[in-house]
């Protein structure tokens, strides 16, 4: 068998994850909107989550901190408590919402355990991360659960050394360019990359020449089984 | 040889942690102050954090969130959005803070690592332990480092579970009664408690009289190889 590992992303390829973060951005803008309009309030918040990720590393909680400073930052310091208070709640019914599995995962991930050793690697909250694998009942096809604080070639590095894995035995899958498919594609692993229509702009990257022979795009979870099976011919 | 891995909780344990919470909420009480008197803010601050603990989870994330909604609480509404930016800025204090480990800390470590493998398993931020790991250069000590949402016995079950480790084989070290010692000898392994004076009242709670015999208690962590010694015996 060539892959000893399968890894998968969570966030936007397991399950929908950006459609809440932008949801909760356009309630901040209508929010805001009492105090001043706000034209492009996705590239006020993320200006604040670029100076806040070394301290705050990714996930909701993250995101609420840097809404509310966002939030004072455009208002001049004239958002009140209240206001304040609110958009807390934003972060709230972030950290509540029901989890949608994308299409076609569960079935995916079944088929492919029968086989494959299968890896979850994503960042974000530890809890908020649990809470979701918890309430999708996809966690049984996994046997190691990863979550990471950032995802660089040197963490992927770390992950093989923690299991003992070859970079060419390895196969992770993911929607984002940045930190799922040129990381791993550098160390001599493989890729596949199922892109979202909501992808993050901090995971939005042009891959270099060079790399862009080394990793399959596919259209839909669905259509791995198929590319897996024709690379172990 | 007894004991097939030693693990160590990390905050108050390894270095110190729960004086900078201390820190923070009297710096809160002081910018509270010019609305009203507040007696005691810890309880304050620790009933919200409570309310949230489930969706929140621990860590200087969670607390900063939990602060300012203590004080948009306990103001009424009157605070400012400025103030609200100082409460934010006394989270990210916290997460700049230098690390102080405990006094023997890295000796014993760096003893006990010749010989026995060692884990750390501390609950908190994902990002933020691991720069405390990072900034104190204990990390080599540890053959793995698991930063957990929980640390109940089922956790630990887990734990157990992921590294084939059995119980009576199994030595944890910590500084608190709910989270390092009784879950883990609940499940028939060993534990030592290393009391701090500054343990957060939520780690505080009196140990049921049918475990009080079957943990060790030392006062500072430089005790531990002999008592391992004793063990070995």
């Amino acid at each position: 068998m060539i892959f000893d590992m399968i890894a998968f992303d969570a966030d936007d390829t397991l399950w929908e994850n950006e459609v809440f973060y932008t949801h909760s951005q356009a309630e901040l803008k209508r929010l805001l909107a009492k105090y001043m309009p706000v034209d492009d309030i996705e590239s006020q918040v993320y200006q604040t989550e670029m100076r806040n990720i070394g301290l705050y590393g990714y996930g909701i909680k993250s995101f609420t901190l840097s809404m509310i400073e966002t939030a004072i930052t455009l208002t001049k310091g004239q958002i009140t408590a209240a206001d304040v208070q609110q958009v807390i709640g934003f972060g709230r019914e972030m950290l509540t919402a029901d989890i949608k599995l994308l299409p076609g995962v569960k079935q995916t991930l079944q088929g492919l355990a029968d086989t494959y050793s299968l890896m979850m690697v994503t960042k974000g909250d530890l809890l908020d991360q649990q809470r979701k694998v918890n309430h999708t009942s996809i966690g049984e096809y996994f046997k190691f659960i990863e979550i990471v604080s950032e995802k660089n070639p040197a963490d992927y590095q770390a992950l093989l050394g923690k299991y003992n894995l070859q970079p060419e035995k390895f196969l992770m899958v993911g929607n984002s360019l940045r930190s799922d498919i040129l990381p791993v594609i550098q160390l001599g692993g493989h890729a596949v990359q199922i892109p979202h229509a909501d992808t993050w702009l901090h995971e939005k990257v042009e891959p270099a020449g060079e790399y862009s022979d080394s990793y399959t795009v596919i259209e839909h979870i669905g259509m791995l089984p198929d590319f897996i099976s024709s690379f172990e011919r």
